[in-house]
């Protein structure tokens, strides 16, 4: 096991979100990263299929994830951008990620999400992201209504 | 009770996932939807914030939820954008989804959420997507890989 | 004329691009940006509708100017969604975007752009983006396939 | 030139903006489109950068080129999302688009648009979008607004 995956596979069991879904790290290199999720009942919608919140959910983890390693470690999405294309059935969720472009503050990061289905991959989700230095974006942002009479 | 917070209540209900995090509807109209997540250890990441993927989440649903009232029902998530603006700390999450524009097939609907922090609402992600009537996107898609020699 | 329209309507006219469109500004605060262009046959698509491109470059101009008002200056745009609504005809094109949230390096911006149809406006575009600071993205961004031996 | 590649140019052909810019359409087939873009000043911004606009225009101009024969023609865009990756410089634009998925009333296309400069390519723009059916979106769309005392 590489250092990057286990490094990947201890930021997952710290993550209680991820631990109640039961994501697991499968690949985690500069180059790509793999999560894999067991579909149970419990991440289902009202169809029967994974809830397409589920597939979002995957698809930012794998994404800041691939981001990270990419660019050198503790980012944070940025934004991310899904196209759904087909309802996910079958037993495992698969998403993979992997950086298009890495500079000092930010990444631009492409992921597939893929069910399983009696041992067949279909593509379910496409996306698109950024990810940022974690310094780079959070807390120190007001919002235009907290700004008060900044204008 | 309108009808129609019924009938979303009765959708909600309905999703295993959004019943595992205890997601309440609180306000479904032709004109908005808002939809309530209490912030518990189980939603969190490794940093102690909500989980972006469950940000993503309630973002997808509120979406969904707007753009169906919007175009009379049946529909689904096509494409979601999140900006994600601040990391999400306190006691609750509220998502609030407005349709922009509805037609026959498509709709585009807009959505915030606020993470309340002692009572205070500041904005975390700012959210843009299409929604499809349900007939129109699933099943019958086809990747290139499916398709073989489509080309 | 505030400083900052002045300032605005200097770069547009730096902008060769905007300079062969015709752009025109018609607001710009630390609230809020209006950009202008009339629609002639130069701009349009094989139905005549005006190209879903120059629609794309308004919201984008128009973004980068709210959001460097909101900053403080110096900004690009790092991402940008668009949602298309309605087919753009008429005389005129109004771009008009505001910024959510302002931070350090990142903020993000909403604009629409609308269509004016024998005087009255309709929507056309929705769209939702991320500015940075100038220094943050550009130059320095090296994709995998530049970064060589990099995993 | 097989008959796709036939059609593409002369729809380029029919688009007014597309022949202000000069663009060329150098591959079209079931599975890729390739458009060329000489850069010149006047598509330049204010610090002598290709426009943002210009490369939104082109990414689109792609997409619904590459969603059309994915999907059998008659597309127009429904939603784009571009990453701007590094700034374009050079002496050429090549966007290359592929669908990702088609099915009958929508498809899900990636494209890359790169900056040629004196003979090296370099990535400039990731784009993912949907194309939708002609006859899905357009003219029925009713916004809000529009529809009075519809909620």
């Amino acid at each position: 096991m590489t250092d990057l995956l286990a490094l990947g596979r201890g930021i997952l069991a710290a993550q209680p979100f991820s631990q109640l879904l039961g994501t697991e790290m499968t690949e985690y290199s500069e180059r790509a990263v793999e999560l894999r999720l067991a579909i149970s009942d419990k991440v289902r919608q009202q169809h029967g299929f994974v809830h397409g919140g589920v597939l979002a959910y995957l698809a930012d983890n794998a994404l800041t994830f691939a981001g990270g390693a990419a660019m050198g470690g503790g980012v944070l999405t940025s934004d991310i951008k899904l196209n759904y294309i087909r309802p996910a059935v079958g037993e495992l969720l698969i998403a993979r990620a992997a950086a298009l472009a890495a500079g000092r503050t930010q990444g631009v990061v492409r992921c597939e999400v893929f069910a399983v289905n009696e041992g067949v991959e279909k593509l379910c989700v496409a996306a698109q992201g950024t990810v940022a230095k974690a310094g780079s974006i959070p807390v120190e942002i007001r919002t235009q209504s907290d700004a008060g009479a900044a204008a």
